[in-house]
């Protein structure tokens, strides 16, 4: 059965929660190829973006996601969730926010904000959850150091 | 703020919904440019796998998407959630189930299975909840006929 | 240097060499995730086609894909190669024709139709050109009984 | 039939001619999604990275590719090529170096180069050939102040 992603202990923030505040942000602008013939980007690009996310958030944590992979750790996708607020279009320059929302051994949940460049308008927000499987896919328990790293909060 | 997608009234199915009878069923086979380094289906794909999975659902009643929007309108993403159960690999050959939950003028909400051949293993669901816009992005009300050809079980 | 794609031994097809009689063809339609605000499908896409349409001929050859790298070895791309003719739309269906022009153990050349339904028009045309390369991506000779399979001509 | 796409007044660079001077070069990094399971960048994303070289060159000079488009004017994609000589993994910062090999108002052909950060090693390298067409996509001369912008090298 498919619960509802925000039952009981909800992945993602909960009715008046905040964006957290120890993001890490990035810019990107929209690719042509990313747009399709509603003259947006598609919807399966945020998932991207969510990624470009996590990369940079891990990396800012002193833990690049390719060195997580190369002690044969893999943080898979679990759930995916996207709310598109606002279009983006082609050449369009906008802010991605990652953060992580909630972290144990067993599940992290990151959480994105897409804004304008000047922060005032929400393109899009999501969240994804993730297991740490090792390399025959059996799930494990993320070790003590990564979790500490990216839990630990940026000092700017 | 972003409400939890499922409260109230939940455009996901509640806890005990099963998925709806009058699904149209697709077979697709893993693309290589759909694996990513982890060897599996990147997560992207599914949302491209949901559209598919939508093109034939509205061909199956009679009203291909194509045809919607050469009369202007659009029924863009407003929110998207996949569940990964199972990974997918290079050349695997699955189904794709899609319905509707929900319909109404203002608001569709498509749901998906994603099994595998014997149709014993759940491999992904999700949901993807749809307005409906006019060629300068203004939501409007889905036209009658096409909001009944899509609610219209399909008649094997 | 860049020398010519075509220049000397010419890994696309001379002036006047018609496509090989024994090709494979399968049929696609445009996702809708594949075309860009240009209403059309984007260019990259085209070299995922090519690359069904090799995924298809091994298989139709007794010798599928994903088997080859099960021992090791990958048929990396070393060029690629289209020309696009006419446009492709959203859910336009289409044939993809796949045949060898050459192959050696050092290097195996794939070319590419794209047809409208009818066999009539000509959409698309191209190649790639291929090394076996092992686990490390050292160059290596494709064995002798791939080779074999793949170059042998499909008795319909 | 496929004539050779370098015979005669080849689109590509001849035998020994040298990427041209007045290029522009920007830094990419490979996203998680562009590798995969070879665990390499695929193939189609070079041409997506060929075309955010397009995209900055043609900024560089004054005329932005979105604004070219809003006079109603498109500059499909005819040929595309691509030599591949290293490959690219997850993570992996490059330069793609974007020029104007030759201009006229019917035919435009652009050239690139992928770069490891030190300059030294040539990753890939390639040219994409475009042709000017109107709405209806019916080939039309590419209009003068457009051509010369583009054909005009950058005073850095």
């Amino acid at each position: 059965m498919m619960n509802s992603p925000s039952s009981g202990n909800s992945p993602c923030r909960a009715g008046t929660d905040p964006f957290p505040d120890h993001y890490i942000q990035i810019e990107q602008r929209v690719r042509y190829s990313e747009t399709d013939q509603m003259g947006v980007a598609h919807n399966k690009v945020y998932l991207e973006w969510f990624e470009l996310g996590r990369t940079e958030f891990c990396r800012s944590r002193g833990i690049p996601y390719g060195d997580i992979e190369k002690r044969g750790i893999y943080l898979v996708v679990a759930e995916s969730f996207c709310r598109y607020k606002k279009p983006l279009r082609y050449d369009d320059l906008f802010f991605i926010r990652t953060a992580v929302r909630t972290i144990s051994g067993k599940k992290t949940v990151f959480v994105y904000e897409l804004k304008t460049k000047d922060g005032k308008t929400l393109i899009a927000e999501g969240y994804t959850v993730h297991v740490a499987v090792d390399k025959r896919g059996a799930v494990i328990s993320l070790p003590a150091d990564i979790l500490a790293k990216i839990a630990t909060p940026l000092i700017a």
